[in-house]
């Protein structure tokens, strides 16, 4: 595709897209958040990454009842969030609503009924099984948000997470080679253009129901070139086959000019992970020696040394 | 549709189905919560609600990422339990994974987060803020499930949604007229079988993605004649679109035979609804004169009328 035309299909992709609420706000947190930390004359400032997690949705209706959603429960972006920060990152957490938070991936689905107890009639407490969870999760997430490297911003549908997207790669613009896009979130690949879109509940007829879905336009690509052209930018490709994985995560690499693609199989994904990049495949093991280690651990690791390679590249 | 298709549909959609994980440990726990109220021979039994509440999802691929869901917050479902277990009924809650739970509705959304702070180093504690929330939450869900008036039960998908609906229907069998069934949970029209479903990942080919999805068999149908034919039926009919909402309503009581069907408006739905029945339709308002009153306070005493004259004409 020419980029005419890619040009063409994102600008009818935005002007189709609802008007994001809140726009003005979230912009002044962003700029507050990043500003702080632009990198001095020597760049040597604070190294920020924006993290996406969990799934977009795709409306199927004006007046939202149906919709297509992107399974993922976030577990990805919250623990990267937390290996982030460990390294000295500043984060934007950029996630789904409803999906795993950092710091609170070993808490049980529904922590408050799940984790406390009567004490008496009228007092209640944490029960002794979840104490340390939650006591760890309510010190760390308060010491990441209040210390200023954590900053959260949730998205539901794709309008949203891509404008939002948008305005992050702008805020985060000037920081250069310090800048960093980790983009976790698994994005619908295809959706209804907002106006073409029933704006009434579709009514089941007597038949089978037929529906024709537009493709998201890449966005990766003007992300990379030119939202902010000189980031170090990471994307996902998951793949449920892992015959054509590694193969799929090579196109993502050069089509869209990514600085590595970690590739992941759904069914291993929580144990191995393939970084690829440009100078061959690393691949990424989980600690099985450590109880409850992370392959989000060693992969942050080698992504910031990657990272810093990037950076004194740069200056050179 | 003659009865026979209608059978040939549902025996193909319950064919089609993945077969549901512990079956077998959910069908003690119903047998468990139902038997030990069986109706006395006098017919004296407490009665019990099966509350639906949340929507479903129909996967789009077996190796489930995408999927189609039906958008409900499962606030309906939430307020309507609370309001059950409180004119003496017990509650089986059938709820979607991750929607709002009952007497967590006044919650925020992150509850462990956004409720408590550091006391110190070591310990937390409830913000003031919502301190009577919390407690509220912990002491009331302890008192309906520690005291056998609430079982609840989460789905996700309409597969899981559909056999569990059925097992529930034959657990309640045998308590006859003092059965009810409210089903407020947005259950999808359409779905696509699960073996002409893609095993793997549906690749973004170069154009727009077509997709013919099925309609789900009316169940209504056969729950109301079949699984439990005394117990007393309650569905709901939500439109986005107020012209043809009662319509609707009216066409779904005649054609499920349904005791009631309770008929929203996606906009009003916290303010107003309309109860149809045979002899007429019922407005129901939410008391605006009581800040925080709901508008399942009247619904639900309404319904528990309806409910008891229904087993009175049951033992003349």
């Amino acid at each position: 595709m020419d980029s005419t035309t890619l040009h063409e299909e994102i600008n009818s992709f935005f002007e189709s897209a609802p008007p994001l609420k809140d726009s003005v706000k979230i912009a002044d947190k962003l700029n507050q958040f990043v500003q702080f930390d632009s990198p001095s004359s020597e760049g040597k400032g604070r190294r920020v990454v924006c993290v996406t997690s969990g799934g977009t949705t795709v409306p199927l209706e004006q007046r939202c009842v149906r919709y297509i959603d992107n399974f993922s429960s976030g577990n990805r972006g919250a623990a990267s969030t937390e290996y982030f920060i460990k390294a000295g990152y500043k984060v934007i957490f950029l996630y789904r609503r409803g999906t795993c938070q950092p710091y609170c991936r070993s808490l049980p689905e529904d922590p408050l009924l799940e984790c406390f107890e009567l004490a008496d009639d009228s007092d209640f407490q944490v029960r002794q099984s979840h104490s340390e969870a939650v006591k760890g999760a309510i010190r760390n997430n308060h010491a990441a948000v209040a210390g200023g490297l954590l900053l959260k911003i949730p998205f539901t549908t794709i309008f949203e997470y891509l404008q939002m997207l948008r305005m992050i790669a702008s805020s985060m613009r000037s920081l250069e080679r310090h800048a960093m896009f980790y983009l976790a979130a698994a994005v619908s690949d295809f959706y209804v253009p907002w106006k073409s879109m029933a704006e009434h509940k579709i009514q089941s007829a007597s038949g089978p129901l037929d529906m024709r879905l537009m493709q998201v336009p890449k966005m990766l690509s003007v992300l990379r070139t030119e939202w902010t052209p000189m980031a170090f930018c990471i994307s996902f490709k998951l793949e449920t086959d892992s015959k054509i994985l590694l193969e799929k995560a090579n196109m993502a690499l050069k089509k869209y000019k990514m600085h590595s693609v970690v590739a992941n199989e759904l069914l291993t994904r929580k144990e191995e992970v393939t970084v690829v990049t440009e100078n061959g495949n690393i691949s990424v093991l989980r600690d099985k020696t450590r109880p409850g280690s992370d392959v989000e651990d060693p992969l942050i690791e080698l992504l910031v040394k990657n990272h810093s390679t990037y950076i004194e590249d740069g200056s050179t």
